[in-house]
């Protein structure tokens, strides 16, 4: 199963594919989509759907995991931001890839087994968990991160469905 | 020369087309985009899209308004408001529409020469401004606010230029 984790922003928005192999998680592809700060919200949002529809054409994923809305920030940051992740639902959604939310905190307990975990943990974890060399961009290492959420989550679920655990 | 004006929500968007002819403002059409409460944020998404396309291929704008990021509410509403309006000012770029952004206050000074003006009093001119036989739904009503707004400004704009009105 191919799956894609975006870490949405209306400057830099980080995306990462990664690939289930049974209970093994590969490392496919990641990168961040850059805008140009001079430009106007509009401009650019045109250019964060253009580079995540050449993504998605590339990578084809069948799922894609997202940060759930959570804001500690203000109200304008909060819309700012927004805007670049609702262009990349959509953009999502268009594609056929289905679309799973996941609260801030689950990731980093996910990743760094601690809801508090700084972004340089988790950094650290994605790079272990797939074997990288370095540690990717931190928009891309979020981006991988909530990926790798969704992976463990729909393994989970999976073993679940097998009988494999039992809870209650 | 044809303006749309948005008003941009999750649940409601509402849309207004008028015309400037001469001095005068011609109404054309008006509507408000309904999404299902029921349905994810993403699959609203696509409907807000598909109706901004379709009424975007009718009408053909040349020119969009479209009210400035400013929130009192909470971030929590303010992001969800800005995945509509990111949807929103994607799908008029790639119309080829150029935008407009007006803060509310001067929204409401433009229709009812009052930036404290409420809603009934910003319908109540719309439909005066534009001769319109019932004041349209409010999210209707708003959309048109900006188009006029748009309009105003626009025509003081080539006024200045035209050398009709001397500032200093």
């Amino acid at each position: 199963m191919l799956i894609v984790g975006i870490d949405p922003g209306t400057l830099h928005l980080g995306w990462g594919v990664i690939r289930t192999e049974g209970t093994k998680l590969v490392h496919v592809d990641h990168g961040i989509i850059h805008t140009n700060p001079d430009d106007e919200l509009a401009r650019r949002l045109v250019t964060i759907d253009d580079g995540l529809e050449e993504m998605l054409r590339e990578h084809r994923p069948e799922q894609g995991a997202v940060e759930a809305l959570f804001f500690a920030k203000d109200a304008q940051a909060a819309a700012k931001l927004g805007h670049a992740r609702g262009v990349a639902l959509l953009r999502l959604v268009r594609a056929g890839v289905s679309i799973h939310e996941y609260p801030p905190a689950r990731v980093k307990r996910a990743l760094a087994g601690n809801g508090q975990a700084d972004k340089h943990q988790v950094g650290m974890m994605v790079k272990t968990v797939l074997g990288l060399r370095e540690v990717p961009g931190v928009d891309a290492s979020d981006a991988l991160a909530v990926a790798i959420t969704h992976a463990r989550v729909a393994k989970f679920d999976e073993t679940l469905r097998a009988g494999g655990v039992k809870l209650r």
